[in-house]
């Protein structure tokens, strides 16, 4: 019963059979292997277009690198005050830019409005030397509380940013389980919305730990400085391969959207068996694979005392997250600890 | 007929096969399973005393925060001028340090000796603030070159430092070949000579990507800045248990310097194989698993032309590295294209 | 009718007088020269205790180099969400602290209450290593809202911050105003109230331009890294005689409180001449020399065409801010523009 | 008779004077003032070209901030291995650019040869992504052994590295000492001899403290981003008008270039009388207003105790600095101590 994150979860068997095939003979280092240009080439597929890529070992470092390639270190970035760039990666963007700034907007169910950016943007006074003008957008797909951004949304946001000059990027830690929710297609969500960078996470979704930097359009010119900001920040491991043959695995025939899928319906269950219960209600809509509910304290008592594990939540709820492992076993043994 | 590197080599199959047991049910997060805290305790009994480590996925990451754990962004880090740190890191340890500098000590054969040292120490004035003082030392064991220091000579210079108020760092990439090459133990070799922090490489050693920082004595209590300037350098992968995996299969029962060990041989019969030949000579001793070698003009187009990889030097000699992949076969294949 | 800022404002003729006397022949470069010792040995009497200072030509730089000593990158400090450090340094304290974060809070006439204090300090988790912990408060007196802390409430919120284990700094670009509004003594204000550094501005006093670090108690011990962080930042300039001279002229004999006094009681008189107009009313109280009014737009338009130099806040209102060298014919000019 | 150091001159009275006047009335902030705007027109004139600047208060700051502008983190500057940017800045250009590198050229008398330049930019390798690839050349004129490039030199060099596609930094702290030398015009000396950014100094000329950092040609677009890290680096004081007025005064009527002049022939004549003594050798040829000498130890214990100031430099021999202010008197004094 361990709904703590997804990031506990194993990898796919099907991952860890590429690991062991990929294990053959002499492989160039460095990402000049076959393994890493494969991903490339099937990522050009899965998302309709020419781009250039780059593997990272943590979400943390997927999105600090892309952030610095287009957030110099005497601008800002506009993200979600909850955003896990913000909460969560201990100042790696200020790290990786150099000193840049985030500027935190406000909004419900941890998404950006069209309103507050509108009021961001007027802000930006490119002119006025002591402020930090934004430069980019980030925007969280899954949002930090679950919920997803359409390609649409995405879209009119990303939009919005590019007319007043900024570049885009998107954290998609959980961006299979956006896809799984939406039915979008890789590129409606992405680069046809928008998205300039984007941060494609693979390990929560089932690998041991694979991140893809994606660029698109313009920003593929970058690489060979995505590169060498990747190597100066100790991210251009050795042996590539074995994070390239992650990633062929799981991007391979739909196995990343078919286990994001599945772990969306395991939470979509898991939230309407504790919405059964007198009490409980949901902190934010399920759109994914995490479930934010209010439960009455005796039930969250119970459910620990019954060794279930779960985070509570700033704003009093609980966080409880599904993955690609979870059972239906797993949720019946929990649910079966609701009523005492 | 791959000698261009030990880090184009495959993983020894005991590592995968570790990385296959490991990846059973689910595991605490960002180091707080119980594979790693194996490897601390592993590692514990290797070194003969109590420590603290952290995993990472790059040398690079490994030696640039080790370092910024010892030297803060006004101070200078003494090292050869042909370090890794300094010649192949993209300027890495002064991105983690913040800006801190190297000051570049020459030495035959890519070593640091003592009377290079005692020079450089004495020109240290911290009153004088207008020059950045060293604050720490940074041997390389193997060295670029491919020499070893011996135990005793690393606790010559570490002493010396130490004594001038340093702290002293490890480069420790191919820390296995040297102790392969001397027969010092671990703790010999490192803390009892005078390391503070070691960078303990073992992806060339044979594993898919694991390179272990350990804090030895008073530099135990920087864990947790340790582990907050990983998190925010993207070096805290969500599943270390697979890191972790690699590490404990490697340290069991003297897998790592059994493979150290035989790379060693094998450069050294390379060695002992093109020495026969007229007109070649060693650039430096072979006392680890890399051979360096002036060969003429011929023999090397002939080798290359016969598909053998292996890079040219500064200096005009070619480098050879042994991994503990290569087969007599894979020396044997070479050698016969010595000789037209 | 330049209300525009205290900056625009020329430097005091006492001040001048002094930088034509200490221009007599050679004197130590960096620092070292007498009147520098003087300035130190001025200010340990005034605030009643021993203590060290750096000077420096900006309030950006006397902030963020304060702020590096007390904050590593991979730590936070709390301050208002409208604190010039967060609004106006263009990221100079993520650049001097190396990236460390600005953690915002909130409070009516940019102040900082106990309760919001309270509960960020309670959000502090030094054991969660993916959130950035606060180690430092910073206040700000006179606030930008022109608003004064007294002694008794920056006591309480630095006790606060003591107690939780965080440094204190504050922003004294203005102190001379909160002091000459408050009565409280230098030392009360300051050190006895549990600031740790301070930020002392002398530039919008009456100087041409100099501001004073101050390190109180332990802090003292820092002298030498401030020194280094100055020089590497480019603070430490050649002729440091010519700041000091500025700075000893301006506090003999009071000379910086009299001159903030009168700016005080024009900034009064200025604010009682427009709340006898109809549709006027204050922003902010008026506790230093700082006016924040809302106004009918057609007596801002009135003024404006006038010549009247002022800004327009962000919340619709206006600020005029009055110098030691604003006089009463100033405020007259603009009074009488007030009604058509 | 303080030899020691151009910065501990006193400034030259026009420059105080000049102070004085620039204070009336009240100004525009931030380098918006009128005197501001004189400066750049001057320095149009004088350097027969449209050109744009920013003044700071160091040269370090100077020096730095120029660097920054044409080295992004991810690279190196090719500079002279005794360069003040290297040995007496504590690490500022690492500071400001990032984590930017420095690549030491060797070269007598610290100048940069051809040949030592061709064959660093030979190694550049921007394919080679470990290592740091150089992308700014930075002369120093004078050097920091008092030494002067010619225009022609500087042509040279420069045109070398703009051929290779490096931009080009003059560190012009002496400049003056070097134009009086020479008698090669400012614009002969900078840009038309490929200089792109030049740091020109006017505190060791004759001025309280006043750098002027200019941007030339394709430079001069980089104005808003030189001005962004100047206000977040604290170097861009309020009462901007103060720094005006001194680098006005010293730029009017060729003051700047008498008085570089005049401390050169001071210079000149104290290297004369020294060499008349036995057992006296220049350490470099004297061709601006520093004098290194190697004296017998006898004479230096004599200066020294007869109250000379003047420092030993690395190499053995002793440095003496003549200013504006040094007198025939100041050198007779010194010399009459030269035999007992």
């Amino acid at each position: 019963m361990d709904f703590s994150s997804d990031t506990s979860a194993p990898a796919h068997p099907s991952v860890m059979d590429a690991l062991a095939r990929v294990n053959s003979g002499q492989a160039a280092s460095y990402g000049d292997d076959e393994a890493t240009a494969r991903v490339r080439a099937r990522l050009c597929e899965l998302f309709e277009c020419d781009l250039e890529i780059w593997m990272v070992g943590s979400g943390t470092a997927s999105n600090a690198l892309a952030l610095s390639l287009i957030c110099p270190p005497t601008s800002a970035i506009l993200c979600h005050e909850e955003a896990h760039i913000e909460r969560d990666e201990r100042g790696a963007p200020e790290f990786f830019t150099g000193g840049g700034k985030l500027t935190l907007l406000p909004g419900e169910n941890a998404k950006i409005t069209a309103e507050t950016l509108t009021e961001a943007l007027a802000r930006i006074d490119h002119a006025f030397v002591h402020e930090t003008p934004a430069v980019a957008l980030s925007l969280t797909n899954l949002t930090e509380c679950g919920t997803a951004y359409s390609a649409e949304e995405t879209a009119q946001l990303a939009g919005m940013a590019h007319a007043a000059g900024l570049k885009t990027h998107l954290d998609g830690a959980r961006l299979a389980n956006a896809l799984a929710w939406s039915g979008d297609s890789p590129a409606d969500m992405t680069w046809r919305a928008g998205i300039d960078v984007l941060s494609l996470g693979l390990t929560k979704a089932g690998t041991p730990g694979c991140e893809v930097i994606i660029l698109f359009g313009d920003m593929r010119a970058r690489l060979d400085a995505l590169k060498a900001r990747a190597k100066r920040a100790g991210h251009m491991p050795a042996k590539m391969r074995f994070m390239a043959a992650q990633a062929e695995a799981m991007l391979h025939d739909g196995l990343w959207l078919r286990l994001a899928g599945r772990a969306n319906v395991m939470a979509a269950t898991l939230a309407a068996d504790m919405l059964k219960l007198d009490g409980t209600r949901l902190a934010c809509p399920v759109e994914g694979n995490e479930v934010f509910v209010h439960l009455p304290d005796a039930v969250a008592s119970r459910l620990s005392q019954a060794g279930a594990k779960f985070y509570p939540w700033p704003g009093g709820s609980y966080r409880f997250v599904c993955s690609w492992a979870t059972s239906e076993d797993d949720i019946a043994a929990l649910t079966s600890h609701l009523n005492s």
